[in-house]
């Protein structure tokens, strides 16, 4: 990661992909650049104009994030170096002297209204939803004055504070534990190293929308012992009913099993686009299944090697 | 259907599911209510305050409507009863007088924006994006004259008909044949007939999340020969990769093969929430593998009765 | 079983298989009538001449019992109502003043001789094999004085006592613990009770010789929870590479989990033969796996129920 | 094959296996030692004073060979380099003079005398039956003089005539196309060319006796494309229910997928025992599965080595 020196991030500053990029960035010195969405954070890395970019990948409550799956899957090859797991808060926001009761309208990401949604209904039931770019682009809003849709924002606690925003309530997420998880990604060249702690990302078209497809995809990993941490279907774009799936799955692609699997994958599917290993964010050794080390494929390779040879 | 008097809708007027429910209501007569999301629909339907509803539930470019299938995963069981696909055509449409070249602002709702945003780049790579709440809504609201953030919007053309906007640009959807998946919702009660082409909707939870444990749950399908059609994943709202399965498989809960398979999924899925049966729009019967039909089951329960009496 | 009274064996007196008989019959009385043959006895079953047979199934060393395999098979119905396993414990035997030095020819059974080769090799190296229909019969030839071609047979201990024989060696046996495994077979008709510790047994026959033929059948009993006990392979009679299969399975036909992968086999198999269901003779309670249980079956059927009628 | 010249077999003279080896032999010179039984000619083999032994493995009919199986499942490593199909055919035969109907003892070795009991019910229905160690002892018995104890045997066309006998009926087997198969083993060292229509045979242990494990053995070859052509199990020699599987399947150990298939079994069995891979005798190509060839394998890996090194 020597060489990496200018980071994209979904924007503006103030966002949960930001605080992600700076979890990121205690360890790794470099430039940060904000985008206006994922999708020209990854073109901005495709040109060469930045050297990776942190962008969402799921969260807890609300699933995959579309955009970053649909971008990762097509276009010229991306692949994943690194993850960083936030946990999500949210606080409403507004103006200094903005009573709590007088909010008749709250301007937000359509993500995070969907987190807050309970909250809302028990303390402002009559607060109308004004979407928004981000959740700080709702407070940025807020600030500049420019905005006046809404009266209140529902965004990270860091948004608030950089916009001189006062906050009406604190920790107003629905669920508890709320996390979202973030990708740094980068141009295919160098591999992350193997840690023993490492997730693979790939994703899988099959080459027919026939039944079993699917069981024929995870019996690949099923067979190998290898544990899927993720599993997304996405449409292919084309006609309703055909599908791709975006999955996670432990160990590396040095890993013998996983090389293995990743070989029976490329043999049966239309296309697997691999996205890259990297280590865990947790650090949490993988659990490789008995019978399934390198060690075991490295004996049973040997083995094959002398019945051939013989 | 005789006693639904009342549907609900995504509104406002002019959206897709307006359009989805007006298919409907070509055979099926009722009032039409609009609701300005699909939980309020949904939870005015669990409040007996509508009969029905129609949300949508998937698209061919965007993949699965999350709000839907979270609302129908939890809260008082609701089952779906008809199915309407729909294609979708987006507008550019603005105020009379507006020239194409003079739009600095585009106001839709995010996914309406994702499909067109290939378009955008080409013809109008300036332009900014303005979120709104829905298509209909951004065509509303240039209509009313009180937006002012955005000058044009992307919508339905009945949408732009209905506001009195111009058409500035026809058909600018990225994906030709792009399609929405629209489902009507009811209370449980009666089941609609079998056709023979019919299609069933469930909710899978799965007892650990443990490696294999989906492929124990496709195998249920597999074994009895049944196809699906859908298979999205949903996190359970729990920790970051706890995931429930939403599936559409082919045929009905009054089938023989598709009895033995929900039974199957309940004993080994935590639950097993059952969506509804109902008829496909396309009306294609449904491919029943070979020994899965529901003769071949009869024959089969009969030897083992004679089995057993022996 | 209170109307058995003729019990058929593999006869003459004095082998194994009466020996299983005589502990069946410790708590079971009637007449015992010895056959030349396996075949022998099922037919006069068949013909109603005896009410039960005792014939030898498995053995541990020398595997299967192909002619009580394929005489089931085939022909009219039988099922097995109970199942014996006896030790195999060999003797060398012969006229008293035969000293062992001088053995040069030993008769006896072709499985038994095939068990006790290391020790013949290593004791008696000179010695040739004479083949018999029995080991039982094998004593009898010495005895009567009228068989010339063998000095000694190998026989069980109560053969050799039976017949005035001296005993030369003991337990000459090359696997110590051997065991054979026998089933008193009846005809159609009652049932033995559910024990909670029984066994079923079927012969499957394959709708086509294809490539994962087996494996389907297999995953029949796999997605029920059930565990095999013994597989064997036997040859349908037609081209070579045509095989049916011989299966012992943990449970009874009237659990729930055992009934429907019996209806699931009978759908996917050219033919399912039942051979019965009866409590194993060590009394072990079956280890039903977790989710399989009759309350599981019932509990998932009454939820259907309630789905169909709703 | 140039170096083998002293060529073991099943005799005496006259047996099946001669005829087998008589037919591999036509484009094979070398020296034919005829053997009393299976495992003596193994065990010579062994002992380099053979240099390959003919034996039979399988018939259409009896099943699996089980002394041929059990021989190459343990001590020194064998394999199969060749195979023979022979047709089975019998006769009837007795000493010149002798009258079908005066016939009272039948000798012949029990796996043929299990072939012709229907011809024998029907027409000698009073005959004894009357072991020996092949038919061709059968009828060397006869022919000496010797022996008393029969007055016709059941043997092999070419034996009746070998030993001057008289044929009294011909073709007397119950099935029309009764087929051994004979396969020629010999000690580890060269491996027979890959001709594109070859078999492999191994034998399998399982790591333990546990629910499932034949199916992920299955698997093995399933997910691969394998076609397994023969499948027995045997006893592992211990406790009754313990087993392990002889099995042939279509492809060469130097064909990438069966390579993969058997790296696979070596990880997840406790013991593979590899057999041998040789030509088919019907010279029929193997019919590879799509996507499993070994060019699929190679692009496969291919990819996997482009990943892994960027």
């Amino acid at each position: 990661m020597a060489d990496v020196t200018r980071y994209g991030y979904l924007g503006p500053e103030g966002t949960f992909t930001q605080m992600a990029l700076l979890a990121w960035s205690a360890s790794h010195d470099g430039e940060h650049v904000p985008f206006g969405s994922v999708d020209s954070a990854l073109e901005a890395l495709r040109r060469s104009e930045i050297d990776a970019a942190m962008v969402p990948i799921e969260n807890s409550v609300e699933g995959g994030v579309s955009a970053t799956l649909d971008a990762l899957a097509s276009g010229d090859p991306l692949v994943v170096i690194g993850e960083v797991n936030v946990p999500i808060t949210f606080v409403l926001a507004a103006r200094a002297g903005m009573p709590r009761a007088d909010v008749r309208a709250v301007g937000t990401h359509s993500h995070a209204w969907a987190q807050v949604r309970g909250w809302m209904d028990a303390n402002l039931p009559g607060a109308a939803y004004v979407p928004t770019l981000s959740t700080a682009a709702a407070a940025a809003g807020l600030s500049s004055g420019v905005e006046q849709a809404y009266d209140a924002a529902v965004c990270a606690p860091v948004a608030a504070s950089n916009h001189g925003l006062e906050v009406l309530a604190s920790d107003i997420g629905d669920r508890a534990g709320a996390v979202t998880r973030f990708v740094l990604v980068s141009r295919p060249g160098t591999l992350p190293e193997r840690t023993g702690a490492d997730k693979t990302t790939v994703m899988l078209f099959q080459r027919h929308n026939r039944a079993g497809g699917l069981l024929e995809l995870l019996e690949q990993f099923a067979v190998r012992g290898i544990n899927m941490t993720r599993l997304e279907s996405r449409p292919t774009k084309g006609s309703l009913g055909s599908y791709c799936f975006s999955i996670d799955f432990e160990g590396h692609v040095l890993d013998e099993r996983v090389g293995e699997a990743l070989m029976g994958l490329k043999r049966v599917c239309a296309e697997v686009r691999f996205l890259g290993s990297y280590p865990r964010e947790d650090g949490a050794a993988v659990d490789v299944a008995p019978l399934t080390t390198d060690a075991d494929f490295a004996g049973a390779r040997d083995w094959l090697r002398s019945l051939r040879g013989s």
